[in-house]
């Protein structure tokens, strides 16, 4: 089991209607030890490509996202939602259905923050059906650029979005993957996911 | 002048109605070099004071605060904003008003974040009339924390919200103050600072 997994299992909660509430370290208060943990997994899984810009969306994909582009040194967009675009004139502007709000938001970039030299490191806090993720996609190719990989923290696995974005072909790494959840047992479990090396990296900002 | 001040006028963009537009290094687009930079100031400004919580408001002030709480090694919190109050239960709810959207906001955080044993430094991306900085010292007074600081990166100095904050007593350091600015010429006047010594420390994460 690894960090991650092993914090749900601490402090996340299940609630009735599939809901994993783990505002307590990730989308609410945010635990500065594992988002650091997440932003060096994400860097050790996507170790093999090259990323020169970071993109989430508002809100909670922040946290991560900024401790990634710290870590990669290079620039961290965040996507800014809307109920209306008001002007789509220096805009990317795609759509994608909110569960949370029930309804769709149009999700957007300024031009100037995403271009066809663009490697971009997606990075979101979860993946659930991937209606935000594919909005992000959809801005990066609307740009010319390139989605080197998709970086999440919790994915439930139970809904389409992972196994939509891999028959896609897209590089997803999701550090949890939920494969089940019981809120009267409280009982989580995980994908089965290989183990990384264990190694004493000193995580402190130097 | 300081990085900030020195990245304000290389970047940063007059429009008309007092309108600073930074958004390719701070609330869109996030240069993490500025950022953790600003990390830095904060620390080194604040050195004399205890913290063990970092809070702020979504979206724009995550960045900045995670990469302090990163610094400070304590947990970050971000107040939410809504419309309306679903159900105030389990939280600490104070009122903003919202120039931007033209509306007063909701702003709340879950109860178990903050307590009265939360020493508690408010990092913000903007300062103009206080509206949300006063809406989170309202939350942190609920829970019977106390405001040990309050960091922002860009005062408007014009407006209101700093000289209230610092007749209120609160100890607040803004990075950069802008004394006026007019977007007819793009000419930015910065209010004077102590100027901090220089030193060599290496920014990046170790």
């Amino acid at each position: 089991m690894n960090f991650l997994e092993e914090k749900i299992l601490r402090n996340g909660v299940i609630k009735q209607g599939n809901i994993l509430k783990v505002d307590s370290f990730l989308n609410h208060q945010i635990d500065v030890d594992t988002t650091r943990q997440m932003a060096y997994e994400f860097k050790r899984r996507f170790r093999d490509i090259e990323v020169n810009k970071i993109l989430t969306i508002e809100a909670s994909g922040i946290a991560i996202a900024t401790l990634v582009g710290h870590l990669y040194d290079v620039p961290v967009v965040f996507a800014k939602k809307s109920e209306t675009a008001n002007s789509t004139d220096d805009k990317y502007v795609s759509k994608a259905y909110s569960f949370t709000h029930k309804r769709h938001n149009n999700v957007f970039v300024s031009r100037p923050y995403l271009s066809a030299s663009d490697k971009v490191l997606i990075i979101d806090d979860f993946l659930a059906d991937g209606e935000a993720c594919h909005a992000l996609i959809d801005l990066v190719h609307q740009s010319g650029g390139e989605v080197a990989g998709i970086g999440i923290a919790i994915e439930k696995g139970q809904q389409k979005g992972g196994s939509t974005l891999r028959a896609e072909g897209y590089r997803l790494e999701s550090i949890a993957i939920i494969e089940s959840m019981d809120w009267e047992t409280q009982i989580i479990r995980f994908r089965e996911q290989p183990q990384p090396p264990i190694c004493n990296t000193h995580l402190k900002m130097g």
